[in-house]
């Protein structure tokens, strides 16, 4: 931080933190009790013929093929049973000639038959089987490998395990699976009036609201938060703390501590502690303003408004694309949805505004009420439903107009 | 279950469960850490008035706003800067006439002073400050409570908490909440022809798909499986495992083992384990044929198809929705998407079908394609995106037709 910073887009602010950036994915083995909903980072081939075996597809009779040929209704083909093939049975069977056997779903055929005769199509009498209508070879058999073969692509790298996924994999053979790691998040709240949640306030103290709620948010996006408390907006103890995150986290988010106001000290901390230091102080978005980013020994350190919603929708534009990212999973398609602005919007030109709004659903109509920014970083922030976004150019944008509403998740 | 039970449509179904099992939901207490995602089971009331205090909304100076009447560009009021307040201050000032006091947001309002001037519309030189805009009593200061009055209703039972739920506890002074405790889920495959995921398979083994599958099912609905493992489909193995899930958990699943075939024996068995046992088999929906429902000791046993896209389509359709309700959780909109038929369905008159569909985006349009019921039981687990569904009196859905797909999630 060589002199002031400009003010940057966040795209701009992203093209140079890549720079400096080498996202690092890291890769774990996780049984399949433990992979449900990771992000597999290895291709997955089959281990196996699915079927195993050649199986029976219906409940019958396992048959020569040959020995049905010209079986119907008037004329019907009597064949000895042999055995009764279960599925899971283990005895091996051979049948000769004229010989069949009754067979469950799913059962092995036995050796010498090449199809089944389903059961509604014989009637059997003690031993014998009277056959009303011919098969074809291979009839009614799930032939081995017939769904997938041995060493066949099931997944690609970067597959989200959902529980039919999970089902898949023990299907192909599969007991463990490389998964991308959770990438550690560092969480670190700034300001000397924070308390921690539940304590009793002191004189001119408030709650640390954005901690509890980064790390949360945190999880969301795939990540594992390690929350290392509150700095009194001191030098020294932001210095530990982001230091502590370096040490032992992927990336570090810092909120407050980073506006212009008096005992704001934390971009010029962070800058001190390894090359580059912050390279974008201010991003030309609204909210957004006081927001920093540095990197420090090939680790981003993002520093976030205090404001809890400026936070969580700073954290939500910059942040958690590259927590996503590093946790492998692919980019969070937009839930956008229309709505009618309730009340005229005035934004400043030049910066791009997102305004917190409310959902209300009225009539037929869904509507999106801008949340005052008066009305205060609190109770707004579990108020909003997402936010409206008046580009860089546009300074109002009128009541009854239909809007985009990007839904906060 | 006393003599043959009618085949009955799920809506009746679920009443004569619900005749016979009174759904029971836990409660505990989690700290905010754990408490993420999690469903409220108390209404949350705010212990603390937000904001705790007089707080500054602006950077600036705290003055008597009388002090500052009749201000302007040609006529500014000098005031004495007294001091300099910084949020998380603790010392507590009283200003006299004609003094401010210089103040950063967020910090406590001295006494004496009942307005903030924007440290924009004034000039200090030394220890004197020049106001060139007068304020009005309350300009600038975010009162105390002002956004949530103690005792405000803040949450009520059954909101889920989001990361900006977890804030807004944090704001209002809560550190521990009453949640749903996650129910617990037995888990249970049935079938002598099933070998636990990894293991070497033996002549006519599979592997348990279902155990696996459906675990994974239950975490995604909100519930905590156990997973019991395999029963080989005799009498006694089969009467233990659902002894044990019933003594354990608050739900019991077992797949396979439904159906009508030789060797499928758990209707039977859990039918003898305790009234009313058995309370209907088989749905008038298609796949859900072999799925039987039984309540023993108050508790609910499913008994789902061996198949496991069939499994998993009537766990969605019957269970889920239960496990949700267990877990506090509110009924899961469907996610329908509207597709075009790929190929002719034909349906069997008198059944509910669900027909598995994999969406396929074509150009501009998206063609839902109906599995193939021969193409098997494996492959569509990972194949299907959802189902398409025929009504009990519907024959045919033609190709080209614009179809509902309900989402498999």
């Amino acid at each position: 931080m060589s002199g002031p910073l400009r003010v940057l887009t966040l795209e701009a602010a992203r093209k140079i933190l890549e720079k400096f950036w080498h996202i690092k994915q890291h890769v774990e083995e996780a049984s399949l009790e433990e992979a449900g909903g990771r992000i597999l980072a290895e291709k997955i081939v089959s281990k196996i013929d699915v079927p195993p075996f050649d199986r029976a597809a219906v409940d019958g009779y396992a048959v020569r093929a040959a020995d049905t040929f010209g079986a119907d209704e008037g004329s019907p083909r009597r064949l000895t049973c042999a055995a009764t093939i279960r599925a899971g049975d283990k005895q091996r069977l051979k049948l000769g000639k004229r010989q069949c056997a009754e067979i469950a779903t799913g059962a092995p055929i036995p050796a010498g038959a090449n199809a089944i005769v389903m059961v509604e199509h014989a009637v059997q009498r003690e031993d014998i089987v009277e056959v009303y209508r011919a098969v074809s070879p291979e009839e009614n058999i799930a032939k081995r490998g017939s769904e997938i073969k041995k060493d066949t692509k099931v997944f690609l790298v970067g597959s989200e395990l959902s529980p039919s996924a999970i089902g898949t994999l023990v299907a192909v053979g599969i007991r463990k699976v490389k998964v991308y790691k959770r990438p550690r998040i560092a969480v670190i709240s700034s300001g000397a009036e924070l308390a921690k949640a539940g304590a009793k306030l002191g004189y001119g103290q408030v709650y640390d609201i954005n901690g509890p709620t980064l790390c949360e948010a945190v999880k969301a996006c795939g990540g594992e938060p390690s929350y290392l408390g509150i700095a009194l907006d001191e030098a020294l103890q932001i210095k530990a703390l982001v230091r502590r995150g370096l040490a032992g986290c992927d990336a570090v988010i810092i909120s407050g501590g980073s506006s212009a106001g008096a005992g704001d000290i934390a971009p010029s901390v962070v800058d001190g502690l390894g090359e580059p230091g912050v390279i974008a102080h201010g991003l030309a978005m609204k909210p957004g303003k006081p927001t920093f980013i540095a990197v420090v020994k090939g680790k981003p350190v993002f520093g976030l408004p205090g404001y809890p919603v400026s936070a969580l929708m700073v954290f939500d534009q910059l942040v958690a694309p590259y927590i996503r990212r590093m946790a492998g999973m692919r980019p969070l398609a937009k839930l956008v949805m229309r709505a009618k602005l309730s009340r005229k919007i005035l934004s400043a030109r030049g910066r791009r505004e997102l305004v917190p709004v409310k959902l209300v659903r009225k009539g037929r109509e869904l509507l999106a009420e801008p949340l005052l920014k008066g009305s205060g970083a609190i109770t707004a922030l579990y108020m909003a439903d997402g936010y409206v976004e008046v580009p860089l150019e546009q300074e109002i944008v009128d009541e009854g107009e239909i809007v985009d509403v990007v839904i906060l998740r």
